[in-house]
């Protein structure tokens, strides 16, 4: 087995240097990097350029690493890759999300190489290979996962150091735990398409990650943290997905966990997977969201997965993406969930009898209400309301009312509960 | 792909159901079991018969499935498939650690079917397959599991119901949760056979499993349970492998867990096992340990894992128990943990003097101490002492000197903190 890797950045120098330590009978034939000329000291004598003809040209080589990230540059190496009947191995979650349905496809048509993709949700934690091939042909109804580092670590610091959201993502970014632009994990877009990429493996239908709801940490302030704690729960950004009366429910958001919940002591940039078989009962797959090591070695797991040949064996069986079929994204605000409320109001009578009378008349069932003056301007309060479960269309019905009461409503956010 | 299943008891009907329910593609040709007459509502139709030659002499039968349990007609039943050139899928730990280094030689010695066993440790947790396939060249530096169901689920009830060990263990058994005899799980021996089945997955030589120390849970009482929690730990039955300094180590033990440990979490019949990867990092699989479709659940996995040809190509690469080596262990006592220890003692002066004059003397530095009459008749105290991290033979040689101060000294229990 011949490998050719394009892009030597972080996780590609640490699959070198596992391949190195390994001493795994495959052969790094040659890299394609754009400064190539500066990495002699990890090459070590690796043939290399910036030309990507180096590899797609080479005969011999026989599998492909994508680790270069960004899109079209990518898309045109997989593609020629896949068209030169190659095996891809890439750890390109917004590629896959974006491109995927069309390139499983002509992976499919040209009966040439496969694409395996461990290292592009959830780190080194083996979730693709297990949902593949282990848990194929078990229904999976419901999967919760923590799947995006970035915000778990600053989530997990809002908390345990008392910092505002701005610090942390600050101090992660010097950490190289966050971008330069964190849009994409702040936002909740690399959850949601890491999310699609599950969803189509446990479906066997192709979910256009583009069309789950996603909805980002940014709005969340201390305050939430704060309150959140009161009530011993944590705030976690969840990629959640259910199958109920034969649709398939999904989205990314920020959610109340309960310390029941075991995603409640995931912390920092741990990242795991919560699912539950219809036989096998409940699951939990905890590890490493991210990092130059384990990254590099889910992406070292695929390639030893192609060279045993049971990459091959098992594609036969298992259900991949390769459907046809788009999966049919049900309306999430047709589902039920308990959510908490936190309402910046002017202290003034009244308001409280406003708000409940809302609620009320969209028929939320109040299970419990907070007044707090500790942490708002004199004359403002927090009002903080956790409604029993009830449609999510009824209580969004219920936020816009109470929006709409500008003279007494300052500011909103809310959260769902999971459960 | 035709099987033969022996033993229709709980975990063979869910097999059952479960392969009706998923139309698989594997026929079950045949069920030896010795209550077959009574079963024709499960069997319907499917050929039966207390005779084991239904299937071994049926060369149409190329897997059989053994879930009868205990050892000698297993192990017959075993071994003969295998002569026979048939694959086995068993749940039987107890044979697979007395006979598995010759059933597993046996198998490679006639290129014969494989073995897998995927049930036998931690239920429907596909740790079997993961460290066999995933983590085979990955290098497992340490890893921490709660592979005994029973035993949790005591731990789990004297915690949260106040209750003695005698009386949930009469619980446990009335709910099927635990054996007439429970010397097997509660003495810690089933975990002590699962332990070696994966230390020998892990190191590629053969651990004998009852050369791994073993301790159970019968000594503790209700008090270690309490005085656990007043320290934020609960107290696990963990198996327990570190590799220091090129030797194995491992042992089966109670143990207390701190709060900020995973294993903290895991309550009831579930399952857990953490371990740590060179290179990808710390992993966590939690599952249900037992239970009808679970365990069916991971016999079924292993079929489609034999059917999808994967196993066959997998095992060429895969570092299994084949090695002609046996493990050496570690002498467990060489190594290093802090401890808690309970003394129930005459209330008298000079004793605490004493018996810190021991640890002192044994190089034990304490980092806690607490006296308390509540719980104990008049006249006695209970001592809990926590000690910093010291080798363990110190340890035991103090515990030996305070045992022998019979005339303050009444009992004694300890536990090493897990970190």
């Amino acid at each position: 087995m011949r490998i050719g890797i394009f892009g030597l950045g972080t996780v590609g120098q640490g699959l070198v240097e596992i391949m190195r330590q390994k001493n795994c009978g495959i052969e790094i034939a040659a890299v394609v990097d754009r400064s190539f000329a500066k990495k002699a000291q990890v090459l070590q004598g690796i043939p290399a350029s910036a030309d990507k003809d180096l590899i797609l040209k080479d005969k011999s080589i026989d599998t492909v690493v994508e680790l270069m990230g960004g899109i079209d540059d990518a898309l045109y190496v997989v593609r020629s890759a896949i068209e030169e009947k190659k095996n891809v191995v890439t750890a390109n979650k917004a590629l896959l999300a974006e491109h995927g349905y069309s390139l499983f496809h002509l992976a499919e048509r040209t009966q040439g190489g496969q694409i395996l993709y461990e290292a592009a949700v959830a780190g080194a934690i083996p979730i693709i290979r297990n949902i593949e091939t282990i848990f194929r042909n078990e229904q999976i109804t419901r999967l919760m996962g923590i799947i995006n580092g970035t915000t778990n670590y600053i989530l997990t610091r809002m908390r345990k150091d008392n910092m505002g959201y701005g610090d942390v993502l600050e101090a992660a970014q010097k950490q190289g735990l966050a971008e330069a632009d964190p849009t994409l994990d702040v936002g909740g877009y690399d959850a949601q398409q890491k999310l699609g990429l599950l969803i189509s493996l446990v479906t066997g239908k192709w979910v256009e990650a583009k069309n789950i709801p996603v909805r980002g940490i940014t709005e969340l302030s201390s305050q939430d943290v704060i309150w959140a704690e009161r009530f011993q729960n944590r705030i976690r950004l969840v990629a959640d997905y259910k199958q109920e009366n034969g649709q398939h429910y999904m989205h990314v958001t920020p959610a109340l966990v309960d310390e029941r919940n075991v995603l409640y002591d995931i912390e920092y940039e741990n990242n795991a997977i919560l699912f539950q078989g219809e036989y096998s009962g409940e699951h939990l797959f905890m590890g490493k969201g991210a990092g130059k090591f384990p990254t590099a070695f889910s992406v070292y797991s695929d390639l030893l997965y192609l060279k045993s040949g049971s990459a091959a064996a098992a594609r036969k069986f298992a259900h991949t993406p390769l459907s046809t079929n788009y999966l049919s994204i049900g309306d999430i605000s047709d589902t039920s969930s308990a959510f908490y409320l936190r309402l910046r109001v002017k202290d003034q009578p009244g308001v409280l009898a406003a708000i409940a009378q809302i609620l009320g008349n969209n028929a939320l069932s109040i299970a419990s209400v907070h007044q707090d003056h500790s942490a708002v301007q004199a004359g403002e309060a927090d009002i903080v309301i956790h409604t029993h479960s009830a449609k999510r269309n009824s209580f969004y019905r219920a936020l816009q009312e109470i929006k709409n009461l500008k003279n007494f409503v300052l500011h909103q956010i809310y959260l769902p509960v999971l459960t």
